[in-house]
């Protein structure tokens, strides 16, 4: 940029470089429906496009973009395409962009409350915000003995839990307890938990990934826990966990809180909420019903980046008991000593997650709830939902599809019985294999929202 | 912003508040100085500024930038100040938010290569590339067995090598032999480290942090390791990790790489390196000997977010062997599973990670890289290392100073006599209560910065 007395932050530079940054991206969603949604490039494409070191002189802003537009730009997956209909919806936005860009102009590294108060006090009340959106329980509030923290992913969410439950067991029992350590979930639960398992160190034939079908729409039978439960502990087992999910990755089931809670509690289990995808439906009264029961839970996550218009990473975590997440995760070197912590009158971040650094998240996710507010936010997730139900009305009328199960939320699984079609459609859809079932024939997971209809419409 | 209608992704809406956001951010900068690099608020005054809920109907930038100036930025603890001495240098850069800015437009989740294969692909090549800055062995290129990733924080870094490295013993004894894994490191090392074995299971009485003291400047002895090592093994113990740290938080202190290596090799142990702050000296020839030895590690970490001009987060990690990493975080659900993975054509980073999802981070490292160049980062490196040498003579001619100990690359301990200071300071320079050795006395840990020495001559 500057080839003599490198100025590394100057004010007028960053500006200047900013605002055509700005164009460059702008620009990007202006065109982004003429890419084609899945990346058509082959593994190693980029190494023959760029050189093999560094450069020793410095380059131009415009050279970068140059190789951006025509190197970087082909090897990306266009999640915000309006076609794009892969995995999950991870909407990003205006304001979460926004809000993003904030963060990054601060650049600040809020482990702990004194490293930037506003960092962790602006988390504490956006998270009570959206905690009450979601009408959840007073307790998970920060005003209690709860609160809310800012995770990256639900993969870190249900690991910090799993721990703090880990070690609230085994302080009872013993850390040579942890062999007998038992946890519970339904074979649609999310893989991120198996991972928490072997990183917490449970053996992987004690966490139990219970057996669901098509006569509970894959939901978690509280009768197969009750059982299961009962035969660990009648063979000197430990259960200490729980995950229910509600919105499951492969097929939106939903388990019901409410009776998988109460075994939980008569039980002395940890039990939390994976609501990653769906819970952001729940702002909308007439959705809420998808975790009424979480009452009974001990932690409840929603991903903001998911359905929510938040860019990624934004998984919001609530927890009843915050110390039992701080007595597994704290540290306390002297190097991070200060007066604030040291007499409790703040909440230090850094004991809530895994990683000691932590950016200034909330500020996207403020941005998200102050610049469309509530009505608009219940809207877009009405229309998403609108648009599902109408498509699902759409291929069960047509006879080349297969309805696999009911629609929930707005995943929606069904197979189609020509597979020549694929070689047409990966230019425009992505589409996974096979599914969850692994059956022979193809599916395809669409997730329909605001943009895709039209699409969607084509398509049919 | 638009309170008919959502468009939550209008390229017309983000181009022009984007731009509105780059003013306010540019401007931001123009006057840093103006704050009191500390932020002076008390605990819990932001929710006395902010209303209990978010709103039902959308506000307008504007309103919302004007919140930021005046609630948010008084929380801030200014860490791009040019007057910013605490913990460690965190500069961002033109190109380092450039590289966000980019990455949150794209706003793709790139767990798999097939998510966004400029992700991973871009990823592997700019790691290659500071890999051979650093000259690291060959081993830790791409190009063999080993690779580089880049992970959230140094945490992050030693609990995923941790993982590999348990998860390789347990392979070979049995998970029951958990309980008898040893870790060892010096007590100048990170609490990271400590961390790391509480999340994996390791017994806290097995996290051996070795004393350290002056005769060796606070680096770990070699010899003490040794022997730490056979006295563990004759009690049925079984020592497994070894983390050396080139740059400690505390001192800077520089363990010894080359015999700590051998000494590790020698017992099957894996060594990892954690140069988070240091690491970023060795791109210029003359301070590449504080990795000497490096070769011997099986893992080697250095933060780019700390004192390379890349926006927090970007740690870089390089391990010799991937499948170890694999081995131990990878999971393969029926909803993740693609050709190109199960071809096993193609890195998928989701498997050398903690979380799942992902963000395009190696933009911001690769925009430092391009736009600055390597003779640029040089200078800026050794600019920094002069201005704290030429700093070190100012304090050991000053009699109200002691200086405690030799300076390592740019931070600098010493202890001052006159704590009545501590009030004037607090405005202008962070500082901790107490240095890690626990003195009576006050001490600052002193970080020179480009921005900072006319303040520090100041001060002086």
């Amino acid at each position: 940029m500057e080839s003599k007395g490198l100025q590394p932050m100057d004010s007028e530079q960053l500006r200047e470089n900013a605002h055509k940054m700005v164009d460059f991206i702008a620009d990007y969603y202006k065109s982004i429906e003429n890419f084609p949604v899945l990346s058509q490039v082959e593994p190693g494409y980029l190494r023959e496009l760029l050189p093999d070191s560094a450069p020793n002189q410095p380059e131009t802003l415009q050279n970068v973009l140059d190789d951006v537009q025509a190197k970087i730009l082909p090897g990306v997956t266009h999640w915000q395409s309006p076609s794009y209909f892969a995995y999950y919806p991870s909407n990003s936005s205006v304001a979460g962009f926004l809000g993003e860009m904030l963060s990054a102009g601060i650049n600040m590294v809020g482990f702990s409350w004194i490293t930037s108060p506003a960092a962790t006090e602006l988390e504490m009340i956006v998270l009570d915000w959206l905690g009450k959106l979601l009408k959840l329980p007073e307790d998970f509030l920060s005003t209690g003995q709860g609160g809310g923290v800012i995770q990256g992913t639900a993969s870190e969410a249900v690991l910090v839990v799993l721990l703090a439950a880990r070690d609230r067991v085994l302080r009872k029992l013993g850390k040579n307890a942890l062999e007998k350590l038992v946890v519970y979930a339904s074979d649609q639960t999310h893989s991120a938990l198996q991972k928490a398992c072997q990183i917490g160190g449970i053996h992987p034939e004690n966490c139990k990934l219970l057996k669901t079908d098509s006569s509970t729409n894959y939901a978690l039978s509280p009768d197969l826990l009750s059982k299961a439960i009962s035969d660990d502990i009648s063979t000197g087992l430990v259960p200490f966990f729980l995950c229910a999910t509600v919105g499951t990755t492969s097929s939106t089931a939903v388990d019901p809180l409410l009776s998988l809670g109460k075994i939980a509690k008569n039980n002395g289990i940890w039990f939390h909420v994976d609501a990653a995808y769906a819970g952001s439906a729940c702002i909308c009264p007439e959705y809420r019903c998808y975790i009424d029961g979480v009452e009974e839970a001990d932690s409840f996550n929603m991903n903001a980046h998911k359905w929510f218009l938040t860019n990624f990473d934004c998984s919001a975590l609530w927890v009843k008991d915050r110390n039992a997440l701080i007595q597994s995760l704290s540290t306390n070197p002297e190097f991070l000593k200060n007066k604030a912590s040291q007499a409790n009158m703040v909440v230090d971040y850094k004991d809530w997650q895994i990683p000691l650094g932590r950016r200034f998240r909330s500020l996207k996710l403020w941005m998200v709830l102050r610049l469309y507010g509530l009505e608009n936010l219940q809207c877009y997730i009405r229309n998403h939902i609108n648009l599902a139900k109408y498509f699902e009305g759409l291929v069960a009328a047509d006879s080349r599809f297969e309805v696999d199960r009911p629609c929930y939320v707005c995943l929606y699984v069904f197979l189609f019985y020509t597979p020549d079609w694929t070689s047409d459609l990966s230019n425009t859809y992505l589409f996974t294999d096979k599914t969850f079932l692994t059956r022979s024939s193809y599916s395809i997971l669409f997730i329909c929202n605001t943009f895709n209809f039209t699409k969607l419409a084509d398509f049919c």
